[in-house]
């Protein structure tokens, strides 16, 4: 019985030759690339920690959060000017206000921004206060998107489709590489499966990790406030994530005195849980560093990481190329 | 415990009033909105069946197709000219020029086309051709297209997501008609289950097709061609589909004679074959006028489809008079 | 990247060779195994109906709805002495005087019972009364009760597990077979997915009717109250299954006026919605006996059903001579 | 729209009193039950950790791998004499031998034993060997089963079914329950999803454990063999799982210089990272009685254990009883 459509990890080297770690060999079995965004360097030695808001709300909410955010240690400040909602009379975030509140928030604090973009035609606006894209989990098959964004030569935070494959995503990376822009980083969201909704938001699948490891060299994160959908989770699930061999988090950070968020407040956490987190990815890190002898595993945070890859050698246009050098690269 | 983001069919009516069979109350419990394309009536008398080729590869191959669907008995052409693919190196589809190609088999075939759009810059290029725009399941989600798709006042078939809840979809539709657009057609394309790539490429879900008619008025058909992935399940497929009250049918089709196809010719099914489903169609129409008792069923075609529902009559902009009128409607 | 316990459809006919079509090639490439049960033929000319209540409540409730049944022109009783039920407070069916009731309708009424068996220890008991022993989801991979079941020398209802692939349902069914037995009867009654509870029970997966029909030549039904759980559904859902390929359907009906059953009323239908199904089970032969021309597909209601399988032929104990005669047998 | 057969978690006091923390109040909002097995505490001040063979294959086999996961660290045995396999036709155990071995497996090392049954028939021969009665993932559902392992008078290891929910799994539990016997430990080893087979066997769902501690006081423990399929992820989801929260682990161990086990190689580790693996759990320990301020998340292993719950508390027949003391234990 031949299926029409399928894909296998088995050909990932050959659909997605630049996102290849056979085909685009320079990492090794296990280096990552390291993908820096103003000094936040994702794939590197030690986890990233984004927090923030899940929409921008007012300036006071964001900035008063960026200072919370920043005060608990983490590296980068996460907060949606523009909002994907189920429903069209929901609240779509704050737009071009939003995209100025998250810059004040920048200036004041050092934090830089990770905001997502939706729509194609804003992908300038928002590349000129964002120093990460976002592509959210429901754009992820957004080829039109990918590739503008792609264009935009900045750093891209790629969600996972809420239930893309590993091949559809490494496909969609594929396609902001194609542009030239290999700074991709991937963030596993949460899966939908028959106990979405039962008692958590979505289901946290942490086997991804290391599955993508060994596939490609793009550094992964995991956003624990999505994948659990209870704010009581996102600890226990962020601290899972890094022991899983995550290279960061994103996590959504409320200011609860200051009432309940617009939008999916029950999945926020305050900043004093968010500075246990950090701490907890700091200490891990020690500990990595310390004893650095796991073999077997291919989710350690890798010492192997080709910290100074320089920029200029991003692939450009020229697939043919990549996929020649793929021929004599790749495994039997 | 609490989670966010959770929704059910019973929020329906507040969160997607427009498209909300107890909140838009003119079509009664039973009745279906007929969506005319060119004089092609979904929800209607009789099933619509749509053929054609996945992509428009060529000139030869597309007319010659048109004509082989057209004697099938088929209403309508598909075809795509703009193709979203896993990998950004597969054939994309042939664009503009594909866009010519359908042209030019409308007028040699008189058959309306549906073809699908994925970036929201080219809905305008793609509604000068297409006689009803396609949304693809990858773009369910893309609210950004959606709305862009509501704009242009064509119909729209808009597909559901691979893992789109009843809700999420009504959601999707529901950006379409804020844009004062209610010539919306539902797409069940199979969605993605433990069982997607064992024996099918995803699970045909025909529970949705008497549920979505329990909440909204829309018409909605099938594909058979994704949802099995299967050329030999497309028939049985088709036919389960029309008894489980589909209004339609979305099939791809190929002639094996000029060569496989670029793209999912493992799905498709040749001319003879859509002859067989389009008299199957016609022949489950008169036996539902001849019958036509079924209490039961949510199902069942309906004959008090509003057939003369006006055009001047779609709603507009004031979702909030919608809202005022619902409250008066909505069942205990 | 290898992972431990893959099975997949091409492993078939080595792992569960008693029922691959392959191996065992006697009913060629389409031919289906009738299996008889006191006069009733699955796999044969017309699909088996089978009706009745859940679970037998009192000898008034079942032996009113066996006359019921019966008179709507059905085939079989179904009725569970023995109920699985979620919690252990819950009815747990009325064991041995159920099966005396049973025993009672089918002398009244002249159909013959299938009912449910759990308990490996009470297999002998159940198949004094019952003409055919159903396996039920939840024991699907119950081993020793299938190696049991086996050995009792009556017809299988082996029903599907709620996330069973099509590879272990078969194995299941090769267990049962693997004691000499191959009357068995598949039974599709719907998967786990992520619409389970969003507006149906399961998701009612047709595509397998027609895969299993490539892969095995026993018979497969259809439970269309389980894989809905919605009355209105039933109905619709049973047309489908039959025009994908279905022997038959196994079906819930409930006497409403006698009050709401102790278990899954929601799914029952009233003996008059059980009449237009048979009524269209055997207008659905008729139909098939006149055109009989569809080659292009695998779910068609087989005219080369082996009729006369003679009993005397089935397979016993020797699993070597019969996995010998399918290396000269199978597919490259 | 209704539909048949729903339940909730906020159904679990009502169905499930006896498992229930709001029913059964003495573990108060954060406390677990401890289920001793031979001096090891489950649920106690540190994770258990559980190693051995999937299969007793031999007597140098079985016994060579005791002493190394006793070297290991690890605190209990795990082997199976009776091993449930998709195909009739694979190994299935080595029944009564296997027993004797894993006796003198015992004998040699001190380590407590846990093993499957899945024949209610063979319960009380295989409780004379084990210390801990293990009920697999298929056999879940098997509610014989369960009532005859809860009559034991064993602790039991209680496998969540590859798709149950978390209420079908606490509905198991009660059974178990409902013959006196709460001494029960329950073990995720993976549900089944989309991308089961793509990079993982399973999706390890490691949300079910902070789930599942707010509404039962039983242990839990994750199989990270099964949840994973793949040898090189074990370690890190043993980590993973430990930061989520979970009591314990069960994990596949061999030898590989004796060859490729006889199932479920590709998933065993060798003895070297079952080390690594209990010195992280022991570190997990120290760091969370340091630092034990964590009062956001529900995954904390708890200081609140209830050690020294009587086992003549147990609860006994009375289930009417059970529920009467709910009604006014239970939270509004």
């Amino acid at each position: 019985m031949k299926i029409a459509g399928q894909i296998s990890i088995d050909d990932i080297p050959q659909n997605y030759p630049l996102v290849s770690r056979v085909v685009n060999s320079q990492y090794g079995e296990k280096g990552t690339r390291v993908v820096e965004v103003a000094g936040v360097r994702f794939g590197g030695e030690r986890p990233v920690v984004i927090g923030g808001p899940c929409a921008v709300e007012s300036h006071e909410q964001t900035v008063g959060l960026a200072h919370a955010v920043k005060r608990a240690g983490a590296d980068m400040l996460r907060g949606g000017a523009y909002k994907p909602r189920t429903s069209p009379h929901d609240f779509q975030g704050s737009g071009l206000e939003g995209l100025c509140i998250l810059k004040i928030a920048r200036e004041q604090t050092g934090l830089p921004i990770v905001t997502e973009v939706m729509d194609p035609r804003l992908v300038g606006e928002v590349a000129q206060v964002a120093d990460m894209l976002q592509v959210g989990s429901r754009n992820m098959h957004n080829y039109t998107l990918l590739a503008e964004v792609g264009r935009a030569r900045k750093p891209v935070l790629l969600k996972r489709g809420m239930s893309a494959s590993l091949c559809e995503w490494l496909g969609a990376a594929e396609y902001i590489a194609k542009q030239g822009n290999l700074d991709i980083v991937l963030c596993e969201r949460g899966i939908r499966g028959f106990p979405s909704g039962e008692y958590s938001r979505y289901v946290l699948d942490l086997n991804v990790i290391p599955a993508a490891k060994m596939l490609t060299f793009l550094p992964i994160i995991v956003d624990p406030s999505h994948a659990t959908g209870v704010s009581a989770m996102v600890e226990p699930a962020s601290r899972a994530a890094l022991e899983m061999g995550s290279h960061g988090l994103l996590i959504e950070v409320a200011d609860f005195s200051m009432g309940v968020p617009k939008c999916d407040g029950l999945q926020a956490i305050d900043a004093t849980t968010l500075a246990r987190i950090v701490e907890f990815a700091h200490r891990s890190e020690a500990r990595s560093q310390k004893s650095g002898v796991r073999r077997q595993e291919p989710g350690v945070r890798s010492q192997e990481s080709d910290d100074g890859s320089p920029k200029e050698e991003r692939p450009t246009s020229g697939i043919s190329k990549v996929v020649v050098g793929a021929s004599s690269n790749q495994n039997p």
